[in-house]
């Protein structure tokens, strides 16, 4: 038996993927029990040269061709962002084709609607490549942890923040000049928004809460911040204090049922699983009610590592066809599940402050904390330039309600000429 | 619709088994579609006081009756050891049930047998649990990881040696003090053989090898060497270079498609993945060629968490009941490959002697590794008492071949008066 597949779309993802399916056919055909071939690939720029070698035959700029030819089995979606993915997924489902993507923001924002379909239709709908490139998360989660309550996941899910992070620290130089060479390198986009700003990282936690938590996680549902703001004194400051910092993704599910999300950069501490995960790479970790703390690491981007897990997933997706058997992984029927208010989230926090150089302003700015309920635990003060000084305070745990009434009140007070950062504290 | 497992042993794993399926039934019954209830419980000892709650009614002795029930669809055989558990599998497999185990010395020595009577009777035989407790490791390598040819496999998969190297590199103890210590707190048994001498990692590694490289591997294809000849003083000299020791389970794919399989301790520079896995933790580091290194970590044993990995199989054989679809997981052919004689087998070695303490000495050593081929990188002496001087070679990447020689050589020698440990360097 043969099955036919259509890839959409031959950036990166598309190339890894037409690459692993034609370098190792013969082993994937072994474990498959079929043979699996790329029958047609369309794309914008047929004649574009890419960084691996095609039969040009297969490739061409016409779409409908691709989703409307009955000889194919499975689509590939991998031209990414939501539209015209939606359309051609939700073309190719209707078609009665299995279809795998790689396209975190369209499981984000449209991935009920699109599984629903693939369950109305009765067939497969994979997106293990979405989240992680390469490292098998979705599918773990799903099945092989599924006998678990999963109480919290926390990861690192975007590379280039990853990336600029650990040149930062390791360098000890500031965000704007990491960015630029990571910008030349190709590491980090001309935009960089999407990644810097957390909102990449988003969409991957919003995939992953659904998986671990079996609930309708939107985007508008996680907390939100980006590493613009972390300065290289912060790193300094926490590595003195055994943590570094990493841009996480967190989900926690309460005893009370509610959820909290939230992506932003943390102090780890530094014998923390997460903490050694540097560069490009990712790791997920999950706290299960039975099986514990599970990592998964890995390469989370790449040509090869995300076409690993589409081609997972199209090998799974072939399975089911020669058995017979697809539509019938039943997807959770996910909850709606209250979301923890932001201002009620408690963690330990870090601030970094720039105060003026006199007697008696550490004691009126931590009588302050007192006042707000948020209690002190460590004081890093050191002399800066100018008659000022920086000071570098770690809090017990405490909600961000409270923090945020401190804040407010250094705002009026003018021994505080700054307050440089706030960070928080994950992982112990 | 409701599926109904019996399980056969109430040890660690079994009770885990046990109060994972009925602490989060509601969950479980969701994610696969079904209910599912444990109906029969069989073990040698029904009175015996247990750390979980159980329903008296459905537990006894008669393992007969259990295999026997038309109603039961799904066996849990968890009694660890070949006989009886071998009879009680196979019996289910002939009586057309789906078994589930996590026992690695089955698998490990009669794993092919069992896999060809489950496909001709068409049921499921998972066994996810038999390596890394609650780590998935069995199904992302046979499905998420389908794509990728694996180049090698290196893991930490013994929780009892990983705690006895941890314990002695923390408090710089020796074995046999940190053994006592370790049985007398339950994490070692009262023969610690199968940990210790590392059969326990060989079984794992075997069953390992054959899902990863989809060939049969049987114990003796395996290089062997345990922990117990590891010193406080090895650890010391090991992170004086920067490196930490570690039992590892290692599989390599040649590229003229010979294997290299091998469990023994070996030094791990302190920065690699498996360094920091600590304790009674596991982890295991694949290499695919397409995904590049891919690592999945956690607890490697326990109730719980090895109780998920077998519920996590149990959900997917109730799955497969559900929607008709059982035996359908085909299982790779297995090739025959060529093991590589373990005299060619080339790593990094590092050698700790006593020596005489006189002018020469060092020398005349490095004169006769140099004759038989093995090529040296570094060297740390230190006095010794008695007029003696212990010294720590590490050498280039050479063969067994020529170190076993250079070690023979030095054994007509009186300078040396004693090799007191050779260890292997892995992880560069």
């Amino acid at each position: 038996m043969q099955i036919n597949v259509g890839i959409i779309g031959l950036g990166t993802v598309g190339c890894g993927t037409y690459e692993v399916l034609r370098r190792n056919a013969e082993l994937i055909s072994q474990r498959a029990g079929c043979d699996i071939r790329v029958t047609r690939v369309a794309t914008a720029n047929p004649d574009k040269v890419r960084p691996v070698q095609f039969d040009k035959c297969i490739v061409s700029s016409d779409v409908d061709a691709l989703l409307n030819d009955p000889e194919i089995h499975i689509v590939a979606e991998l031209v990414g962002g939501v539209e015209p993915a939606l359309d051609y997924v939700l073309r190719a489902i209707q078609n009665k084709k299995s279809v795998v993507t790689a396209n975190k923001e369209l499981i984000a924002k449209c991935g009920t609607d699109i599984m629903t379909a693939a369950e109305k239709a009765g067939v497969d709908f994979f997106f293990e490549g979405s989240v992680g490139g390469g490292i098998p998360l979705i599918k773990p989660l799903r099945e092989s942890l599924a006998g678990n309550r999963v109480q919290q996941l926390m990861g690192i899910v975007n590379g280039t923040t990853n990336y600029i992070l650990t040149a930062m620290t390791r360098e000890g130089r500031d965000f704007d000049e990491v960015l630029a060479e990571a910008q030349k390198l190709g590491y980090a986009e001309t935009d960089p928004t999407a990644d810097v700003d957390g909102f990449d990282a988003t969409y991957k936690l919003a995939i992953l809460a659904d998986v671990a938590f079996g609930t309708r996680v939107t985007e508008a549902d996680i907390y939100r911040e980006g590493i613009r703001h972390i300065g290289k004194r912060d790193i300094e400051y926490a590595a003195e204090l055994g943590y570094v910092i990493k841009l996480i993704a967190l989900g926690r599910h309460h005893e009370d049922g509610e959820l909290e999300l939230r992506v932003h950069p943390a102090l780890l501490p530094k014998d923390h699983p997460l903490a050694s995960v540097s560069d490009a790479f990712n790791a997920v970790l999950v706290k299960g009610d039975a099986v514990g703390d599970v990592m998964f690491y890995g390469r989370g981007a790449g040509m090869e590592p995300t076409g690993s897990a589409v081609v997972g997933d199209i090998i799974e997706a072939a399975r089911n066809i020669r058995v017979n058997a697809t539509g019938l992984a039943r997807h959770e029927p996910l909850h709606p599940t209250k979301i923890r208010d932001f201002a009620e989230v408690e963690t330990r926090f870090c601030i970094r402050m720039q105060v003026a150089d006199q007697p008696g302003v550490l004691a009126r700015i931590a009588a302050i904390f007192g006042d707000k309920g948020v209690s002190l635990e460590s004081i890093v003060q050191k002399k800066a330039d100018g008659g000022a000084a920086e000071i570098f305070w770690m809090t017990h745990r405490t909600s961000q309600r409270a923090l945020a009434r401190s804040l407010g009140e250094f705002n009026r007070l003018d021994i505080v000429r700054e307050v440089s950062s706030v960070l928080r504290v994950e992982g112990e």
